[in-house]
């Protein structure tokens, strides 16, 4: 087999482990996918493609130049999934003006107050909570407003995933060893199966990114590269969904 | 600081980023504890301390010699929290004979099959999910059987903690990137302090055990030594909490 | 529309908001539905059909005559549902041997104790919990142990019906205004069409029985004949589930 | 006892078996309350106090008069927790504008369509799931937005109870029989201590009201008078809360 992004990590004694416990075989694909993009956001990417170290300085989220590579990656994904009439859900976050909800996100960062009072205004004035312009929601796509790490926590993503008559996910986003990890587990636990995308998938650290990669191929999902997922999502036809309509029916 | 065990899986761009992003600030410890020991059963220990690749053969969950090394550790903290009163919670496994409700566990491990049918018989007998007898579950101890990761998911646990009176959680067990992360990653969502003890969590990947560690140490807990956390357990005094009888009412 | 049972137990303003505010419409059945039976154990309907007067002295939960009379129909959608191949899944409760897991039912009931020590030995010795004899669970059918009133909570219900492929629930059991309504709820929640099979569903209170299933009618479920409930199953081909292969793998 | 409002709803066998099975006893309070005020919105109220009758004709899920008759209670009880400092929550309901989040909802009633077009503009130009002014939302208040009947469901209730450092709810709202009745059914599973204030409930089914408050008194909640609760409430004394600050700290 070729070599994975964690080979690097493991110690030589991790290998013959993975290789003799059974784990990371392929669990497959469902029959009725639905894409879930988790927390592409400005506070994840920053407004502009720079390196990480320059990018945390005014948004201490971000994942730097790796989620921008990872943008165009999920923006195909999101394309013929439009086209098949494939669900697509995206995630971000939401809070109170005063931070309270943070919960605690707070207590484990020194910089959470900036979450809620940049630092100094930022020139693109984003929100870091809105979703990349370059891969926006359209009117029958899913947001789902989240506060905690997993897109199933305190959401309707289950009753989501029932209504539109979807069985397994297909998942990108960030980070890798946040908010993906804890989805993705979510699911597991649910008995859905779950493909993630390698390359749209980022994070701030290259060895969680790898590692958490490396314990979800194990356990949990299969890793797959984008032109797997898009051959499969090109070869699904005739799965019906309950789709939102996107079309406003106020007033 | 000192150097922690997952300095040397990191990149120098992880450390530059990780220093810079504000994360792995301390949560501190909530004021009625409980201690809750997560899946030290005879499937991830094994019989006998012996090398994990050797362990495994027999047991392929199994962590080897490093979850041998923890049980002297956490049986520490079982004796503090029943002299204090503090309360004692154990998760293991259970499930059906014929291996049904194994879910998305039989997708992804090409040995599934073994934990229903054991390839050979095993001289020690043991089932399991036997809690080993170095730590053996009390009467007013709780013992809580799941089928997933995490041990918030599909049980009781977080209605046992408020029938209790506990307001966090001293984790220790295994896996450490498996249900020890899942478990800590549940009592984040629900806003619940938690401290993991270094040298009580085990896991069968070195890459894995201390990159999950450091992850969770960033975000969603403490990651803390022996030492102090039954410093901080020996100082709790008059915490009233709703514990078990422990004493059958049965016939 | 024929009477209903629940329609003298309305006020006449109660009927004429029902008819003006547009509940109670049929929301119609799944495709691949589940049978769920709800707590039809020892403790809910005696060891005896006996008044339920006489069935609570030993039997304190008991519903009396009006459970022994929902057995036949129970057991004729069990046999329809074996016969097509429809997962039959089956609730009932659990505990410690002392009764420290009972939580808030113990807070609201001045003879919780007997749950777990009988006033006096009984001439069936049977455990309370026990799925009835009339209906008793077969090897591919799956029993859910629970603490709580819906079956969804403090288990895997979910991740079975996903496990399974079911898309929709056929529910019968006990008691109306208990077990069956939190079911409901939760199922109603998670956007899982649910159908209630009245001569299935028995209660110890006749105005919570019939209220309860009006309250569902309008909002949350369809209340339906046994007939009904017989023909869609017996019009169910060739749906696809991974049922339980009910063979035990061990040893 | 005095006389209850469900009394007269009750068959003479229902009481005889309430009676006798030892249901209704009471749980009592908590020490760390907060108070839940459940769906008290337009919807649900009206915009003007009048016969439910009328009401319902513009507001499909109005309870009339009855809710304009709670509204002062509910305001003496916000009154008290302010001032003590105790926590004070909401709910509302939420939704996409093509209406498809409505899941569930939408099987079940006729006038679904109604909520998101109305029938002729309303003079009062009120969004229906805006909480009531006469008992509006303060800057330290928590409201929390949901789809579906329980508050708990699909939202950080629980998570948000863990960080206030409360341990019992004191509920009111509506609809009795719906979203009151799921509220209760979830904190009762969290092994929550919850009273319900009498006087602050209200639903559009004079027989639902009556009946559900009854089967919740026996089950799983006391079911208080407002001089009661008003009385508890004004003796509690140096609870601490982590309460919102209350001030945005946004740029």
């Amino acid at each position: 087999m070729a070599e994975r992004i964690w080979d690097k990590f493991l110690t030589d004694r991790d290998k013959a482990v993975f290789a003799a416990a059974g784990y990371g075989a392929r669990a497959g694909f469902g029959k009725k996918p639905a894409l879930l993009i988790i927390d592409v956001n400005y506070n994840f990417c920053g407004d502009r493609p720079e390196p990480i170290l320059d990018s945390i300085k005014q948004w201490r989220n971000s994942c730097g130049e790796d989620a921008w590579d990872a943008l165009p990656h999920i923006r195909s994904l999101i394309d013929v999934c439009r086209d098949k009439g494939i669900p697509v859900l995206y995630s971000t976050g939401t809070g109170r003006e005063d931070g309270w909800d943070r919960g605690g996100w707070a207590w484990k960062n020194a910089r959470t107050d900036e979450d809620v009072a940049p630092p100094a205004p930022r020139e693109s004035a984003r929100d870091g909570n809105d979703i990349m312009d370059e891969i926006a929601p359209g009117p029958k796509d899913i947001v789902i407003r989240k506060l905690k790490p997993s897109v199933f926590y305190g959401t309707n993503l289950m009753g989501y995933l029932n209504d539109l008559g979807a069985d397994s996910l297909i998942c990108v986003g960030t980070t890798t060893s946040g908010c993906v990890r804890a989805t993705v587990l979510d699911a597991f636990s649910l008995n859905l199966r779950v493909s993630l995308v390698e390359e749209g998938c980022f994070d701030r650290s290259q060895a969680s990114h790898a590692i958490n990669l490396c314990d979800m191929n194990a356990k949990y999902a299969d890793v797959i590269s984008i032109d797997e997922a898009l051959d499969y999502l090109r070869g699904i036809n005739d799965a019906e969904y309950n789709l939102p309509s996107g079309t406003p029916v106020k007033g």
